[in-house]
């Protein structure tokens, strides 16, 4: 994670091994009825994020998916279906299941058409939380094709000039391959700041910099809230007009259209929390250029950028996907931590479905 | 424009009908040996650009590519033809010729390919200067489609924590259709703003907010400079980390990928001055879910937007695109208004190639 002060410290932190959360993820998950399959699926997605160091959509949103699957909320087991389909897009229904399921299949599909036909769009209706972005990207990079993935969600942030939220975080995640370097990943929320890092600083007890959110007149604040309200919103990247904030509001309403317009199942303003669209597409390269060239032009890109002189007091230019690959390669050796809080936590969830806890 | 002290005050200036305009740039590329279609193509973007008060992107570029088309730069007249196709994408050629003329030839085949397999991508090497991004995302409007296109140029930003300039300004305009509102129409750099803002900002004489520049150390600079060079750097949207700068750089970075490094034509930190890689999409809505209903989706979606209480001071919080067509509304009554300077300089170019001049 970028912001330090978000991190959880060592000594109050327990470490797993990434094959016990995935083990720890799908036992919750299938006490909770989910199909085998679909319980790996999500298993994988969450885990990937706390092995990327994306822990806000790691394993500890079960905390979160249980409640509402357990509701019903969420319809489980769900049925994936195609509804429309055409030779390079499709309209995929996720069963209002996991949406990790739903965004699994419909990348697949995706790849799937980009292999016929040399591109797949796929767009999910009656979607659910799909985590981390950049996980479904980059199922396209072992095919060496380029892969999109854009979500919407309900409303936390607010529309440049305006002092309510009516547009989610809505973030895009990009994936392409390299050769001998690492593939670019971005993964951003087009807000400052993804909403579960306020979220992170609240429990955490630590203020927020100006900039990431206003209170219900537009004014900035830093004590972050707890709960979304109509009594604040955050800010779309770029924060005021002339830094450029009605370019974040602009890709936040780009991303609603292409997720929740285009599938039918609603824009942020008038989504419920929880809802969640998405869209994803993969390009095989091959059909544009040979793989080769292409990986050999990303290596020498991303070597010029990592040797950018850097600013005064910085030690080095970061390319997208950087911290989350280091991160990934540390955590694979010491496990992934966990605050005693968290553990804690999702032990209770597991003795309450009656399945192993984190020992 | 968005930003006041950039506009052209209304005492100093001349105004031309937007058909007046055409025929000037028209007559101007003809007599540059461009042949009448290619120009006509290529007037009708830099006239659109004028009208929807893009003036950086108008017919005072006339300036800058005539130049490099008596010089060779450019190959004139150009040839477009498509190197590498499958059923949903396609590489083309530009021919190294007006970028214009390969963006329009670019879309209408992305277009065509969306009617027969549910979307098409194209994207061009050898391109050159596109002006604004824009308006070939809206030639998919009329279709009842989704347009989008980026392009890429020779670098003026930086990559973030870093001093030294390796990325274009690199814009993406997205257009999507709505029913009886105007359409969405999202045309922006990535970096905080459009390069041509800072020189406008030279050449007016005033200074440029914080944040949108900084000079070799990376520390902020407010004098606007005229020339490109490693003395200074525009910053890319976000300006700094903990404002989400490394979105902005991110957003840079895949947009360099998915037009230079796809197309093979090359990425900002590699490219001079006047290269420009593009990509194009259309998406047939209509493979999706019923246009109609889509629409009124959108439809409700804006009025949502532009309902938003404003925050204090504001006025009214407004949607992508809003202030281009108000302009253009405005500007199909008054006309075009050009700075006495900028009428003197378009005359002597209209001199010098023999054709009439702007009375």
């Amino acid at each position: 994670m970028i912001f330090d002060f978000l991190n959880i410290q060592p000594d109050n932190a327990r470490y797993f091994p990434a094959e016990r959360l995935q083990l720890f993820a799908t036992s919750i998950l299938q006490a909770l009825n989910v199909p085998e399959e679909h319980a790996r699926i999500s298993a994988d997605a969450l885990v990937s994020a706390n092995l990327r160091g994306v822990d806000t959509h790691g394993i500890i949103n079960l905390l979160e998916y249980t409640p509402m699957i357990l509701d019903g909320s969420y319809t489980i087991p769900q049925e994936i279906r195609v509804i429309r389909e055409s030779e390079s897009t499709a309209l995929m229904s996720n069963g209002n299941g996991l949406g990790f399921v739903g965004g699994v299949y419909a990348m697949r599909l995706a790849i799937q058409k980009a292999w016929e036909t040399g591109s797949g769009q796929v767009v999910i209706c009656d979607g659910r939380h799909i985590g981390m972005a950049a996980y479904f990207s980059m199922m396209a990079l072992e095919h060496d094709m380029i892969g999109i993935t854009y979500t919407n969600g309900s409303r936390s942030v607010r529309p440049i000039l305006g002092a309510r939220t009516r547009l989610g975080t809505n973030p895009l995640a990009f994936a392409a391959p390299a050769g001998k370097q690492r593939p670019f990943v971005l993964d951003m929320a087009t807000s400052t700041v993804a909403g579960r890092k306020i979220e992170l600083a609240h429990n955490l007890g630590v203020p927020i910099p100006e900039g990431w959110a206003v209170d219900y007149k537009g004014h900035p604040i830093t004590k972050p809230p707890l709960k979304r309200s109509d009594a604040w919103a955050q800010n779309p990247l770029g924060n005021t007009l002339v830094q450029g904030g009605h370019k974040g509001y602009g890709l936040a309403v780009m991303i609603d259209i292409m997720t929740g317009v285009l599938s039918g199942g609603g824009y942020g303003a008038n989504m419920s929390f929880g809802q969640n669209y998405t869209w994803v597409m993969a390009l095989d390269i091959s059909r544009i250029r040979p793989v080769d060239e292409f990986k050999q032009m990303m290596d020498d890109m991303i070597i010029e950028l990592h040797s950018t002189p850097p600013e005064e007091g910085a030690e080095q230019v970061l390319v997208a996907g950087d911290p989350e690959a280091d991160t990934q390669v540390l955590r694979m050796k010491t496990g992934v931590p966990f605050h005693y809080d968290q553990v804690k936590k999702l032990n209770e969830l597991a003795a309450s479905l009656k399945v192993d806890g984190l020992h």
